[in-house]
């Protein structure tokens, strides 16, 4: 994947605040082209807040005067739209649409419009498509801030580049090994052993005590620092139970 | 997954706008529960704005003085941040903490907290929470706005609830059947035909056209809609050369 053979254009968009926060969404993702097809107001001090330190893709952008003039270079083109059309069109959600794009940008260029915040991309534009793409949203209330809608798609392309390089696991980079089978046992043997110490384990009729503090911590899944702190702990109590015995003695 | 147990939760949010961006992100995905831990500035009119349709999240609002009154009651807490920390946690990005939190949404209460938007959450609260969550970034500028970074968190829950919905190919909802082999092998032949008629095709030279231009249709996937129409014109052509032959007989 290239992300800078992704291209993102807006198509007439309205409100300046919104191209501001497409910009800073672009470069969070590490995109960095925009195109602004007659945009209403642009540049703008409104835009420029918005974008926050993504102030290089605003002055990067292209404003162009009409559609074809952002896509005429560009092999694959995709088209968002939450309405419903009559024409059927290839249409996919936003991830498998950031796939195909993912493909496409190694050799090709590849265009994503977004059309106006109240009215969309019309169907002359769609038309212009390769594919269409959907966003997932609530029956409720379904028209997403455009900027919202750009981050969805930017976020789905980064995901496709650091997908490789993210860990998979909740603890890849935990700071302490994890404690081994047989030093959980070792570990299970000492608590059961200062239990009974402790008189709060009776041998003869130990119930579920023992399965229960198993599934416990097998559940938290120990590490080794941890297991040594708890293993100086029932140390440290059987010390002060044997003392207890051997001074009452 | 149950959406209605999962809450958002800003911690001492500087700009009202973004409270009302957070909440129409949230309103687009489904959400309904929304915190505010101190916020700067609520209720107010830039939040209004930001909110457009989903004013219903912002009156719905909690207003806390602590962080505590806003989480006592949940059993899985998750913490965004995009700071490096000293004391590793468990940690996932968006996409796999969402599928966490759509599993213990289903009978428990779930929160996901998001930090101030200069600092994120501090030491002390990100040890409250059982799971840390990253979003992906760009190395160049990793700081997303909050309304974003609780967009693109919504949006993957919201992938969770309807991904088996969701068409998996692109042309789930076509409108015609699409055109069986003996139907696209018929086609060549009448296509050859008319080209040999056409004398665009030479029997004895062949050369790989016809290989083409089965690797242009295969590609393709017509319709059956759009294949009558291609042999209708098929057909047309070649009683124009017959009569052309005839004519000039």
């Amino acid at each position: 994947m290239q992300l800078d053979n992704i291209r993102i254009v807006l198509v007439n968009t309205s409100h300046p605040g919104n191209i501001g926060g497409v910009a800073r969404a672009m470069k969070n993702m590490g995109l960095r082209r925009l195109y602004l097809v007659e945009p209403r107001q642009f540049p703008d001090e409104q835009a420029q807040w918005r974008a926050a330190s993504a102030a290089d893709i605003l002055e990067g952008a292209v404003v162009t005067a009409s559609l074809a003039e952002a896509i005429d270079d560009c092999q694959f083109v995709v088209g968002t739209s939450a309405r419903e059309r009559r024409i059927p069109w290839p249409l996919l959600d936003a991830r498998q649409c950031a796939a195909r794009m993912a493909v496409h940008s190694a050799r090709e260029q590849v265009a994503v419009l977004f059309g106006r915040e109240d009215r969309g991309l019309t169907n002359e534009e769609l038309k212009r498509c390769n594919l269409h793409l959907h966003i997932p949203t609530s029956a409720d209330y379904s028209s997403l801030n455009l900027a919202m809608a750009v981050q969805v798609v930017c976020y789905e392309l980064r995901m496709l580049l650091d997908a490789p390089a993210l860990p998979a696991r909740d603890d890849a980079q935990w700071d302490a090994p994890f404690a081994s089978q047989q030093n959980m046992e070792r570990f299970y043997v000492h608590l059961e052993e200062t239990l009974v110490d402790l008189e709060f384990l009776d041998p003869a009729a130990p119930r579920q005590l023992m399965a229960r503090l198993r599934r416990l911590y097998s559940r938290v899944r120990l590490d080794e620092m941890e297991l040594n702190i708890l293993r100086g702990i029932l140390t440290e109590t059987r010390k002060w139970v044997g003392r207890a015995r051997g001074g009452g003695a």
